[in-house]
């Protein structure tokens, strides 16, 4: 769908047979989302450095063709792939991996952005170290950045964006500009933070090709429970009291509903049911206490401690805990890792993915319990999320498959869910997978006209070509 | 020095006398910075609520007049004092303070920008929490945001950009337009997270008048030690030995020069020398240990704790400690909270305000201690700082006052330790100041092409009016 000559002047940029792509491969594995969306490209480029991508990217915005950055692709708001019109050139970082540098004494990273969460993590184990981005699926580093990914540890670590000391960018402005913020610096304030551009917006205002990232010390210890709380309100009254009780020894405080945990113990092959006499509450919370030093004489085991904390709070004021389980850490985190795909086997999910003020989360989930079965009554809230830094995957499931007037329903369903959240609740449609062309309309709708302004000023500013799946403007 | 009429206009938008002070006032304390500088202002404008500062602000771009936004005025790169044209209007924000909203379950406050660090301690100490960024000097939230401040406590709690959960924001585009990105969410990934351009930037992008910020609980037990490392190398022995045996626990690690140790001992009423001996070693380093709770049955006291993994570390490989003295906190800090003040007294002071990579920081304190005799034989090398992050205080004086070429000897220093710090060591030259008048020349310098006509761009599109001291373009 797009002219030979072009293809032709792309190959001729390639350093490698692997760089392009055409329409005469396979490339439906770059056409296919994680989640229900399916279109058609045009062309896959697959740099493996950084002069290579700005030389791609110069080329594209010369010939006019519309580019979309894919990484991972693992995300769920059709931010990484093409549209149907097969005119769209895939731009994967998935080659952009060679680079890694480890300085121990910043306890910093330079990768390339292609780099898998998996294998950056693997490598580094033997240095005691960790990325400390927690998260269900795999993505790579590139993608990682462009949504900001928070995940299950959010609380103890934060987000990508706190972690992310530098980075490499390739601007889409014509000449394929390369900007290094690539300096692995805490501490620096001489003019705009430009890679904070980057982070979050989905590759649109450049395509990031390295990073500079901070990292962890692994744990050397951790206790996990199961906690069923006795009321919404009770939810925030454990996790502060948590918070007091452990410090930053508190590394995961996350949610779960009822019919979540059902679908992921009716497919999740060998999972367990942990709860008393197999009876399944409206809600549970997974804690997680870690320490990054090895147990140690006149120190109460994490276990004992998370055993005492949870006993005092059992005992304290307002008795806000139904229940309290404790038991392996991989096998309470098996139940939550579950989860994600034992919700796909409800029938057909909508995922929404929420944030909210922390104190607000809960009282969204109680309203919703309520009126969403009276504007959609076919549907079941399965959500389950990091109830500790107010985010939530809001998944609602048609059970036996989609509504028959699909398209219709989504659009209503979609509308409807974000209204509240956003005009309610106050909330946000995206936590942690950015704008994609599945909420893009939100982003249109709710962003104040000021905002959007600035935001074509910089994309004219940064890169005006063609790129990315989302507009800002 | 701007006209009568234009005073007039300005006084018609106060909401109060107290609003506007015209030149027949004393502006004094608005024209003169912390370290060496004295400008002269046109006028004061001291608005009390987001809407009078748009109106200020948008009747100042109206009429031309250039503005030079102010909070606590405790930075020392003249960054927020007019310069000696007298044609510059001051815009303090230090009547903005009324606004106060605690969100306990969030876990977060609104506060307006004028409002100090320390009154804002002071009122959230009854509810258990405070805003962690802990500083010598006591600035206004404004002036924190418009620098990114880290102080002695960045290690642990990070800088004020990660503790900064929202902002309004009133833009210089003569429209005084107000950019409501106030939401107090922890996760929201909807386009470009705006807030961040206007987070070290000194206020040339648009002036801060409220922010949302994040709070931490209040430590309940904490522990402190002096440390002598045995070499420069062992410096980054001890702080990964502290940061594995404590965790998060750690919360300090702060460098003192043996120079600046005596200057304080010398000037500071009623501080002692804790050193064995009285021998003031060349480099002394501070450790703060705190947890978020009470003692406990079964858990070593935070002071055993301290002097457990101090005993550890000083058994251990490569010997890294010549001495560790344990003793009362707030005896241990008053010597590093003595430091600042204590330099002053040294001579004529050049302060620079420097960070790099945390392994690199002692390799240029290293360098120094060689080059800068050969350059500068007169100056002795006071510094101190976060050697824990990578910043340095790297403060430089003259004996007996001032070099009698001050001018030309100081453009010739600046010029000679900046290029030293970026060009051989790849460091910053502003950690937490920001960028003013006083090192304009540096950003200038060394700041990519490209990044400063995206800065252009970016400025154009958001405050073209004249504001702040620094150019970006």
């Amino acid at each position: 769908m797009i002219p030979a000559k072009d293809i032709d002047a792309l190959r001729a940029l390639a350093r490698s047979e692997k760089s392009v792509l055409g329409p005469d491969s396979d490339l439906s594995s770059y056409e296919t989302g994680a989640r229900h969306d399916k279109g058609k490209a045009a062309l896959v480029l697959r740099p493996a450095s950084t002069e290579e991508a700005s030389d791609f990217l110069a080329a594209c915005g010369a010939r006019g063709l519309a580019v979309i950055p894919q990484s991972g692709n693992t995300g769920v708001v059709s931010g990484s792939t093409p549209d149907g019109s097969g005119t769209q050139v895939v731009f994967s970082l998935e080659r952009m991996k060679p680079v890694f540098e480890l300085n121990l004494r910043n306890r910093s990273v330079r990768v390339g952005a292609g780099m898998r969460l998996s294998e950056l993590n693997a490598r580094l184990e033997e240095h005691g170290l960790f990325f400390p981005i927690d998260l269900s699926a795999d993505p790579m580093i590139g993608g990682m950045i462009a949504t900001n990914t928070g995940g299950g540890r959010f609380l103890r670590y934060g987000d990508v964006r706190s972690n992310t000391l530098g980075l490499t960018v390739v601007l889409a402005d014509g000449d394929g500009t390369v900007l290094d913020l690539a300096q692995g610096l805490r501490k620096n304030n001489t003019g705009v933070d430009w890679k904070q551009v980057f982070i979050g917006t989905v590759g649109s205002f450049g395509i990031v090709t390295e990073a500079v990232l901070n990292l962890e010390l692994l744990p050397q210890q951790t206790a996990a429970a199961l906690l069923v709380p006795a009321s919404d309100d009770a939810v925030f009254d454990v996790l502060h009291a948590l918070e007091r009780a452990l410090g930053s020894q508190l590394s995961a405080f996350e949610g779960m509903s009822g019919n979540a945990i059902r679908h992921a113990l009716a497919h999740a092959p060998g999972l367990r049911n942990p709860f008393a006499n197999g009876a399944v509450p409206e809600t549970a919370i997974l804690v997680e206490a870690t320490r990054t030093w090895a147990p140690r004489d006149g120190e109460l085991a994490i276990e004992e401690l998370l055993e005492t904390c949870l006993a005092d709070i059992w005992e304290g004021p307002r008795a806000p805990l139904s229940d309290a389980l404790t038991g392996r850490p991989e096998e309470i985190w098996a139940l939550r890792h579950a989860l994600s795909e034992g919700v796909k086997h409800a029938g057909h999910l909508f995922a929404f993915d929420l944030a909210f003020e922390r104190g607000t989360l809960m009282d969204f989930l109680a309203y919703m319990r309520t009126a969403l079965p009276a504007e959609f009554p076919d549907l079941e809230i399965c959500d389950f999320g990091h109830y500790g830094d107010g985010g939530v995957h809001f998944n609602l499931s048609h059970p036996g498959g989609p509504p028959a007037d699909l398209t219709a329903y989504e659009a209503r369903l979609r509308d409807w869910v974000i209204a509240v959240a956003l005009e309610k609740f106050n909330g946000s449609f995206s936590a942690e997978h950015g704008v994609g062309r599945k909420n893009q309309a939100y982003y249109s709708r709710y962003t104040p006209d000021a905002v959007k302004r600035l935001a074509g000023a910089l994309k004219a500013a940064t890169s005006p070509a063609q790129i990315g799946a989302a507009e800002f403007h």
